[in-house]
Formats: C-alpha cells, sequence, structure tokens
C-alpha cells in the first residue's frame, strides 16, 4: 500500500489499475488500526464511501483533480446529510446545504471519509477541549493534538486521507499541523468562501487545509477558493499562483533575539535553528526583525474585542444554556458580556495602528518565517493548567489574521528527541502563493517523513517558467524588479513571478534623470552595439497587464523584448527621444548592478 | 466686491492689482453687517489674517494655487494656536499641531478666518444642538441651518469665504450644503487624512468641503488629498481627476417610486423632479432603482453599534461630567453604554451584508442621484422634537460613509416658494472626479445663484470626449484607424471610439517595410523637428486594452502619446531601431493621407 497517500500517488495507482475500493479498503482498515476514537466525530459508513467512489465514473484526473482522494472536513463546516455539532452535542443541527467549499472538493472527485473533532466552537489551539474524548497526537500520545482543527491534523498526519480541512481564526489551522508534522496551509482571508463555517470570529475565520504536502495543500486550496458574492466576507483578491521558482532576490525576515520566544524549551529552539539554517540554503541570509507589533496584535484577539464575535455566533446557547458549553471554553468566551461596544471599536482602532506598524515591517521583508508554536504542550500540563499553555501555543499565530495575512506551516527538522518542530512562514494577503512556493523548498529541505509514516517528502517540483493560458508574460528591468520599490505595482496586480532571463545582446540601458523612483531605460541598438541586460519575466492577467501598461509614465513603454531564452515576451521599452541626459549604465548588464555599484561613483 | 469669492474670481482681481488686504477687510466688514454671532466659534482677529496675507507674498498662484484665497474650519479641526471645542466648552483643549488636512491648505496659500460652529462632537445634522447661538440659515432664518457643519455652510453661502471645510460622517458635509444653497463635497473615506480631526465615528469620518461651486471643492479637495501613513484610517486609493468630458453612457439610477421621501413636503418634492429634469438632459434617461438596502444601512448608522465610536471619542468627559454636554447629545450618544461588543460585531455582519445588496445597485448604475434631504426642517419644529426631524434629515446621507461611498452635495433648482433644494450625487469609492464632473454640469443647469449671494454660477468648460471610469484610452495612427484593415481588432475587442485628435508638433511618421498590412511607426523626436499627427483616440476596458497590447508585434509597442489637446493617452510607438528602411512619411500627416496620396507615386 501507499506509504502516504499524496494526491500524486493516489492518482498514479489509480493510472496503474488500483482502484479507490482498494484505497478505501485500506482507509478504514487502518482507521481500525489506529484506534483513536478521537479523531472523527462522525464517520461515513465505508458502504457509503464505496458508494461515493462508484459513482465518479472512470478514473479522470483532468476533469476530477481530487478523482478518489479521500478526505475529512472538521465538524464546524456543513455537510448536508451530516450534522454539525461544533463538539457540542447541544449544539448539533443538521444543514441542508454542504459548504461550498467543500462542494468544490466533492465536484472535483474527492471522497468524504467524516467529520472531524475540534475544540468545541474552535476555541482553543490544544484540541482538549471537546466533551468525547480528544484525539491522540499521531507522533506522541503524551502531547496535545493541537487545536482547534485536532482531528483532520491527526487524520492526515496517520496517511487516513490525503487531506483534511480546518479552520483558522487564531491559530487552529496551523499548531495541530505543526504538532503532527503535516503541512498547514491558512489561506489569506476571504479567499475561501465562509458560508456553511460556523463561525468563531467571523470577521477573522478561514477555511484551512491540512495535507502531506504543500503541492497537495495548495492544490485543495485553489479548487477551493473563488469570490463568493453570497459570503460577505468573501474577497476578489488577486491570488497568483506558485511562481516557477523563488524569486530572486526575495526577503525574508527571522525574529530577532527579543522577539524569539521558545518557553524555555532549547530543543525546540534548535531544532527552529536548524530550519532557518535550511532557510538560509534556499534565499540566503535573512533580515532579523522585530516582531513587537505584531505580538500587540496577538494580544489583543483574546484580551480585545473579539472574544465577542465567538459570543455572538452562539449567543442564544451561552445566554440560555451555558451549562451546555465545555467549562473552559464557557470561562472564555463569557467574559464578552462585560465589553462594550466603546470597547470594541477602540480594539478597532488600535488594530488599525498596528496595522500601520505591520506594513513598516512588509516594506522591509517579502516572508517572515517563525517558529509554528513555541513548544510543544502535554497532555499532563493542561490538567493543572488549561488556559495559559494553550495561550503559549498562540504566540506566533494569533497575530496572523488580525493583520490579513497568509501563512503556511510546514514540517521542520525533528527536535534531538524525534519531537516534531515546525516553522509557519506569512507573508501579505495574497502572496499565498509565494510562501507555498518558499513552504514546499522547506518541507523538503528538512528531510523528514510525512506526518507519522515514513514517506518522504517528494522534491517540489519547478512550476511552469512560462505564463499559463489567458496570462500575458512581461519582462522588467528597473524599479519593478523583486524586492525594488516599485514591484509591489506588479504583485498588488497579482503578478507571479515566472523565471530571471536576460535579453538579447542588442540592448543599451540608460539610467533616466528624474524620480524618485529612479528608474532606467532599455533600447534596442543595432546588433553588436549592444549587451545582454538581466530581466525578470513576469505573468499578469489581461486586465492586471492592461491596467499596468496604461499607468506606465513616458517616455516609458511597453514592447516586445528579445530574450537570450528565446521568447519575446511584452517589456519596457523607452522613448529614444526619452533618454535625455541618461547616463549609460549598459557596463553594469542590469539596473539591480548599477543600483549597488553604479550610484556610489 | 465680488459678488461671491470663487478661487477664480479672487485670482481674477488679484491678477488685476486688487489686493488680500482688500478682500480681506471686506470679508470682516460684512462678517459685521451680517451680524451673526453663531457662525464662528473663534475668529482670527483681522489684524492677524491681514498679516497672513502679507506672508504669502507677491500673487503667485502656480505655486501657491490658493493664495490669498479666505477660508474657515469646522471646531471639530485642530489649528495650532486656537482652541479646540467641538461646541462643547468643558471640552476645550489647544492642539500643538494643525490637522494636516488645514496645514495643506495654508501652504497652498489659503487664509484662515476663524473656527466655524457646529453640532456638538458633530453629531447632529440640525446645527442647532450647540450652547452658543446656532447659526442662521442663510436664505431663511425660519429654518435651521443643517449640520453638523452648520457655520462652514453659512459662512459660505454669506461669500465670507471662498470655501470652508467640514467633517461628514453622516451627512455633515452635505446637509447644511443643501439647507445653504452651496456645494458640499464629501470625499472617498480615508482620501484626506483625519489626523486633528475629532472623532465622531472615527471608522466613517472624513474632511469635507463647502464651496460656491464644484470646481472649487474639487480643487480644495484635491489639495488635501494623499495617504497619510500616520493616520491609520488613511487609503492610499486610486483617485482619477474629473474626466474632461461626461463620459457617453453614463449610467445614472435615480430613486424609484417607494423609494422616494419628501415627508410630505410637495414643494421639496416637485423641485427634486425639476432637478432630474436637469439630469436628463445632462445623461439621458436614468434608471429607476430600489434604495432599500441603502435605507437599511442608514438604519444601522444610529440605531446600531456606530453611536458607541460617538461614545468612545468622549468618553471620560461622558462618563465623568455628563452635564458638560448638550442634553440632546447627551440623550443621543449615552445609549452606547447599553451596547455590548457581542452587538457591535453584529452591526459590523449585518453591514456587511448589505454591503453586498449595494454592490448589486453599483453594478447597474455609476451615479445615484437622491435629494440631499427630503424637506427642509424649521427652528420651531425641534422646538417640539429635537430628535426626530434631525432623523429624517439624515434620510438620503446617513448610508453614504457606512457603504464606503462618495458624494457631492450640489444645489439643485429652488422650490416654487424660493427655498433651497438640493440634489446629492453618489457613487463608489475613488469615482470622486466622476461624480465633479456631473455635479458641476448639473449646478449650473440649475440656473441658481451660489449661495445667499446673487452671483451665477460659473459654466464648466465642456472637455473633449474622455474614457469613462475604468477604460484606459488608446491612440491609434494606422491601420487601427477607422475603416482600415485591423481596426476590426478594436471593436472586437469592444473599443469605443472618442474623438479624432492630433499629436503635438513633435513626432515623425515612417512607413515601416513589411506587411500587408502595411503599418506605419510614429516616433517621438526633438522638439521643433516633426509635425502633428492625425490619431484616433478609442476607449478599452482594462483586459481588452491588455490582449490588444499583448498581441502588438515589434517594433511597435505602447507608450504614452501627447496630444495637441493636452491629453496624454497610451498610444503606438515604435522602436527607433525598427523603423530599418522605413521610408518618412511625415509630411502627409497621417497614415491615412499617406494611403490615398502617398503609395500612388
Amino acid at each position: 500500500m501507499l506509504a502516504f497517500p499524496t494526491i500524486a500517488a493516489l492518482h498514479a495507482a489509480y493510472a496503474d489499475g488500483v482502484s479507490p475500493r482498494d484505497i478505501l479498503a485500506e482507509t478504514y482498515r487502518r482507521l481500525g488500526q489506529i484506534d483513536d476514537p478521537g479523531i472523527f466525530l462522525a464517520l461515513v459508513p465505508e458502504v457509503e464511501a464505496q458508494a461515493a467512489a462508484e459513482a465518479l465514473g472512470a478514473f479522470d484526473p483532468a476533469t476530477k483533480p481530487l478523482w478518489g482522494v479521500p478526505f475529512a472536513a472538521k465538524d464546524n463546516l456543513d455537510v448536508a446529510g451530516l450534522p454539525t455539532t461544533a463538539a457540542c452535542p447541544d449544539f448539533t443541527y443538521s444543514p441542508d446545504e454542504t459548504a461550498p467549499a467543500v462542494a468544490r472538493l466533492l465536484a472535483a472527485g474527492a471522497i468524504l471519509i467524516g467529520k472531524t473533532n475540534l475544540d468545541q466552537f474552535a476555541t482553543g489551539l490544544v484540541g482538549m477541549r471537546t466533551p468525547s474524548p480528544a484525539p491522540r497526537n499521531a507522533l506522541n500520545p503524551a502531547w496535545v493534538p493541537g487545536g482547534s482543527s485536532s482531528g483532520s491534523a491527526v487524520a492526515v498526519a496517520h496517511g487516513l486521507v490525503a487531506f483534511a480541512l480546518g479552520t483558522d481564526t487564531a491559530g487552529s489551522g496551523r499548531v495541530p499541523a505543526g504538532l503532527n508534522n503535516v503541512v498547514g496551509l491558512k489561506p489569506s482571508l476571504g479567499t475561501v468562501s465562509s458560508r456553511g463555517l460556523l463561525p468563531a470570529c467571523r470577521t477573522l475565520d478561514t477555511v484551512s487545509v491540512f495535507a502531506g504536502t504543500v503541492a497537495d495543500a495548495d492544490r485543495v486550496f485553489r479548487i477551493m477558493a473563488g469570490y463568493d458574492p453570497a459570503d460577505p466576507y468573501s474577497r476578489d483578491l488577486p491570488l497568483p499562483a506558485q511562481p516557477a521558482g523563488l524569486p530572486p532576490g526575495l526577503r525574508v525576515g527571522v525574529p530577532e533575539a527579543g522577539s524569539r520566544r521558545f518557553g524555555g524549551d532549547l530543543l525546540s529552539e534548535a531544532a527552529f535553528d536548524a530550519g532557518l539554517a535550511d532557510l538560509a540554503g534556499l534565499t540566503g541570509p535573512a533580515a532579523k526583525v522585530d516582531l513587537a507589533p505584531l505580538f500587540a496584535a496577538a494580544a489583543l484577539l483574546y484580551d480585545g474585542p473579539w472574544v465577542a464575535e465567538r459570543y455572538q455566533a452562539i449567543r442564544s446557547l451561552i445566554e440560555t444554556r451555558p451549562e451546555a458549553l465545555h467549562p473552559t471554553t464557557r470561562a472564555v468566551i463569557g467574559r464578552a458580556a462585560e465589553i462594550s461596544a466603546a470597547d470594541a471599536f477602540a480594539g478597532l482602532y488600535r488594530l488599525a495602528g498596528l496595522r500601520r506598524a505591520a506594513d513598516a515591517l512588509w516594506a522591509r521583508i517579502d516572508v517572515l518565517a517563525v517558529p509554528t508554536y513555541p513548544r510543544p504542550v502535554t497532555r499532563a500540563e493542561l490538567e493543572t493548567d488549561p488556559i495559559g499553555p494553550n495561550s503559549a501555543l498562540g504566540t506566533y499565530t494569533n497575530f496572523v489574521n488580525l493583520l490579513d495575512l497568509c501563512a503556511l506551516a510546514v514540517p521542520g527538522r525533528f527536535r534531538a528527541d524525534g519531537g516534531p518542530s515546525g516553522l509557519t512562514l506569512i507573508a501579505p494577503r495574497g502572496r499565498d502563493g509565494l510562501v507555498a512556493a518558499l513552504g514546499a523548498r522547506l518541507h523538503a529541505a528538512a528531510r523528514v517523513p510525512i506526518g507519522a509514516s515514513r514517506a518522504a517528502v517528494p522534491s517540489p517540483e519547478p512550476g511552469p517558467a512560462s505564463a499559463g493560458p489567458g496570462e500575458i508574460e512581461l519582462a522588467v528591468i528597473g524599479a519593478h524588479l523583486s524586492g525594488l520599490p516599485l514591484n509591489g505595482e506588479l504583485t498588488g496586480l497579482g503578478a507571479r513571478f515566472l523565471r530571471a532571463a536576460e535579453t538579447r545582446a542588442d540592448y543599451r540601458l540608460y539610467a533616466l534623470p528624474g524620480g524618485p523612483p529612479r528608474r532606467p531605460g532599455l533600447l534596442r541598438v543595432t546588433d553588436g552595439t549592444g549587451a545582454a541586460i538581466v530581466t525578470e519575466v513576469w505573468a499578469l492577467e489581461p486586465a492586471a497587464f492592461g491596467r499596468f501598461v496604461a499607468a506606465i509614465p513616458a517616455p516609458l513603454g511597453i514592447g516586445t523584448m528579445r530574450l537570450a531564452d528565446g521568447t519575446t515576451p511584452k517589456g519596457f521599452l523607452v522613448e529614444a527621444e526619452g533618454i535625455g541626459g541618461g547616463e549609460d549604465i549598459t557596463a553594469f548588464g542590469g539596473w539591480r548592478r548599477y543600483l549597488a555599484e553604479g550610484t556610489a561613483t
């Protein structure tokens, strides 16, 4: 049987004649073998799962990209025909409609195995706040499984399913991933419909994905993603796909000494540093950054007014039958009754200020790498203090949705005692593809197996280095290059980095008068009188490309650029007359080198 | 003296040798003559205003576009050296710093005359909720002046100042404009810094402008506008200028029968219908639209949690010395103490849903035209009910900031009894320029004097046909011209002909080798060595424009073209190197004439 059921492994098996019947039989057999009654709150009977597989017809991954792929969904997501309990039996209801996020997966051929356990009402990061038995951590039963999406993370870690849906408000899609050595993808807010998701904090919730590999998590995410006008919190964000390679000059930040929190656990600290070494191998030295504004935002999540969103979500239950709640959940959410609307707005103002402080951070770096949690927490610890260790687990996760960031938790190198140590990559909203590209490479570099399995992490496949159908390739040569002042214009339009390239050797490059920002002009010259100039090729959707071109000031314009790799993307050219008193900087071979070496002279 | 001190009239006078000393002397003389002690809460002494004018130096409208223009600011905006009272003497403080919005105007040469009266803490639409005497309505003292920016509107209506700053949360920048027959510009939220603005509802507040003409209001707005990273609610929105003419096909909506509210006042209703007839003369028949989602949002503003923002803004005062507040203000804001944080979030959720409903409206129309208020309110009415008539005044204004719209209140035709009847144009955020273009024409069409003066509204200068909101202008010079072989590429992409035009006289035109079809190349050359070349300007949607640009073969490309009409659309250029053996056909003045006359030889 498969060491781990990645989508690629399953589809390879199906292509080889294995049937979903065999895979599903193995799934249910292994579930019995694992014998953890805490993972699922509702299991789809095997006969029904087999019937769903039969109904898919012949293997057809082209039209059904998740054909025959078993998955699970957290039990705060509606699936018609199954109860939604949110781990509160007295709250149970029977939804008429399947959440659109789940429905898209079913339409893509995925097969639902069951609804998974969670911290009640998705309030918690430990996975223990449930009236059912809690799931066991897949690696070490002494540790908590993490939550709130406990069952989904554990189900993936055991390879019972290729992926599972969680939800993430304060870290529920990342902490359990890190504690079970699987990938946890927390999308940009509003990219996946939240209809049919029982709210925790409605302004901060998102569906999330647990999977064995970044490639699978990203694939599932992109099948679910899409603007939903019926969800008031859905957003029509540009969502660039993974770049073909890591963009050159990618700026990575890591916590400076004063921002590192491991709760005194040296094993976790050492493992994180090993992960940072892997990261440096991929992207070069990282910038040390102060996480103070992020930690300040994190503190707002439970100390500020957002807990009132959790209260509002279950208001009639907590006001009429508070005894129906788990005692810890009741204590946490019940506090909201004391918070006034004026307090709520004061919290929103404070957050708005902290977002500005975070903006300053994102002006310096593209991706932030943090531990997924300071250290693992044991079940024993929670018996004496059900709240403190839970709060500590959210140190590096609580601020992410408040600050409108995307995040990806990837397994890092094991600790010296064999325990997991996750890293989380964080970036501004819409950069999910960039984070996935880096995360896939970082996961592979850690050389750990997937979850509790023995399966190795596959090397990330290089994506297409050219534009997809309907996209337009654009070669940039100046201030739009990665890391330079106008690059944000590209990424803000959803542009996707494709490849570094050089022009054919018949261009001259000029530093134009004016600015800031200073800009170069590229001029085609007679063959033999020019040089090759460094470019980056990006892909844009037509409307984004149109807006980009419309905004380019004279004397710059867009023509056809001839690259050394034989391609002829659109690219920046300059009107010869507009060079005026510009300096010929062709000898530097590119704008970045001129900025580094040419302007100091 | 000037019938009304528009910026243009003032600058014409200054150019003719009139001095600011004369203008300011007249301002203070008229202020005494008007003898309304309710307009200003703090007046700049005449000697200080004169000193400020002296300090401007020689008349220099190019670098100081508001040189010598007197203005006033509502007394909830900070000006260093003057107290900020918000019409609550016990709240008074002395700001160290001038609000950036005001500072930009001072830097542009405007001269501050004083701080104006308001409904206390900008809470009210009547202008009567002040412990000082209320300003008198400039047209009819039996009516309320409108608020909360009462003094600013009245000061402009009397021509004491060219413009005055207000603030607008629920209509405070529009209702008093409508009641005093002046223009009230309510910018898109976040376009003008709110630092130094004492908050009413901090998430909904904006600085606003009262002026005699739309042109002046728009000019002042654009001088103030700009992203302020130190203001957490500042936004870096694209803010297109007024189009040169009304875009063809502009879609205007007006309230359908069930959405019309005039409080039974037939005179106001008839005057509004007269305004709609003017509007139809400008834009053709309007769509009748249902305002239900807008009215539902309006109801949230005072019935929902936002009043808690007003509470938070003055929390220590209202909690420790409630008697310091105006009784009505205390009653309105005091209610917030009963609202919980959970209620606050419930209100935010409801608003998010209503924004979606409003999105559906904005998919059908570009601009909505409504009455500025249902009917004027008398001071006598308020004595029996201080709240009901105030609420009614906000019928068409309360929803605008909640739904993130921009708005412009313009005077409409007078009622049969000589009273004013304002219209307000509303559009999605960022469309301030579009609304101004339409508003200027609608104001001129009403044929009413400015404010309480006898000055006529200047006609807006007609501009050439230009692209509509979101469209991109493209100038073509060759085979894409109307009737030539590639014109179908344009029309196939939905392009729309705008105008024939000529380039400035610094281009040369070449017939390029190759084809069919034969194509020209246009090259910018040194001033004085080229000629004007015939072009056609077309409008395309961004995606169509992007596809069009992507398909252009080398050596042609798209840059910025400089036309004789002063516009700079995108347009076809050629790489100088690509002209190769092309024939210089500049002397023909255009491709069509070359085809007719040049190729036969």
